[in-house]
């Protein structure tokens, strides 16, 4: 996913920012999300898939993937925020594409339209096989639109 | 929250299927979530929130919102399926009104439109306060309309 | 549909102001919608089906529908605001339900949350039957969230 | 935008249908929607603004960027359809980012995931300005999501 635009952060200590906000979520903890990569107006992350992130046909559970898209999408909106501001996810829509299995999920989120009161962020959600291989190709399972509240 | 029609269940056990997706999803089970109520085109369900559900400024994560909005709104739609059937979500869309906090989350999700290959869902998500008192008053923090694939 | 909260407000000539949006949006003059009720918080508006309104296929076109649902969320949005301030959506999403079709849609709108930046509001859409009858019975086409800046 | 995969139409004569669905409905020719380009998994049109597409404030109504959104993505699924086969809108949902206004819309829509049940594609919708130049540019003004149901 490429940036939207040539976005410059009002922070210059973003990076600092997002990572508290990508590490320092209790949830987003257990869940064991890590950040890939951070730069102005973008943010990617990765979660290795477990057990208890499954529904019931052991399939990567909507919650999950869900969580991923919001809170990756929130963390490109903080790169682009003042400081001691922060955002608050005011709605999202998630449509999920294919099952969701394998062992690795890599959210891409970028700003789609930067604001002072909403940020609009969407996220790519893609599901890397259980076998690595030179042909290994991601699959895209979930896509994301979030609406985000500067306050 | 009260059914959008008089629907009829096509699974006589229709509560046993609705009590298995409830209790064998892992990714639900380490949440925490627990049944209230299930009846045709119905379901209730609820949450003890825990410090492990939070977000960054210790509110209920939006994904934590997400998920109970959308599972039970799955289960909702598990009432109305024939045996042998599955739902899946194909996608959804959450409206966070206010920021969660208390003690419990109440999930009530109902049935908007039946049908063979989609079932359209909504959920509404209360808090209920730390303290309890004669006075105390549910708030409405999330509202949700799902669609279900049925497979 | 009733309104979600006890309402108080803000412009005291808020009914002058929401039939101004009612009535002085060309689109909306073209398309026919008329203002049914107004009150704190609420909007009903109807539309006599034309032959205009018709996608290919015959029935109400979805974007004659989520017209209705996203300007009669605004006249509700209205309702609430401070003299000199106005609404703009920020994003909506509409269930179609069922095909539409008929002689009248009603569209009843009511505001969810209410806010100084952002107010979310709900439309149901109906259609009445050709033909009217004593047990004519409305029919829930469909149904959008919609959520509104205030600037 | 370029389509999400190299798809294979399964409808020989797609380009005739698709020009059908895009001159025969008629709120869509009293808008003024013309096709702009069609190809497997895709649909180009534009719309000349004329006053009749605005809400009270000048600008394109909300309503006509979604009718632009809905249909052109319902073009781009129907290149992807067998013969005999239509689509409906299940749901869609629409991030207007800036206000439109100028002389032309452009909405480019791609099938993001085909099926045989379910076709999901993206629309971004574009504004002219007025004024043409050498350095025009084109500002994005809305994003949609959609579902098509395939019946």
């Amino acid at each position: 996913m490429q940036p939207f635009g040539n976005f410059q952060p009002k922070n210059p200590d973003y990076v600092v920012e997002v990572q508290r906000v990508l590490t320092s979520a209790p949830f987003i903890q257990q869940l064991g999300l890590k950040a890939q990569q951070i730069s102005p107006g973008l943010c990617y992350s990765s979660l290795d898939i477990r057990e208890d992130h499954q529904q019931q046909d052991g399939f990567v559970h909507a919650g999950v993937q869900a969580t991923l898209c919001d809170h990756t999408a929130g963390a490109a909106g903080v790169t682009l925020i003042a400081e001691g501001k922060r955002v608050l996810t005011a709605e999202f829509k998630i449509n999920l594409l294919r099952p969701a299995s394998g062992r690795r999920l890599i959210c891409q989120s970028a700003v789609l339209k930067p604001g002072n009161t909403l940020i609009i962020a969407e996220s790519m959600l893609f599901a890397l096989p259980q076998e690595e291989s030179p042909e290994t190709e991601w699959s895209l399972v979930a896509k994301a639109t979030v609406t985000l509240a500067v306050v």
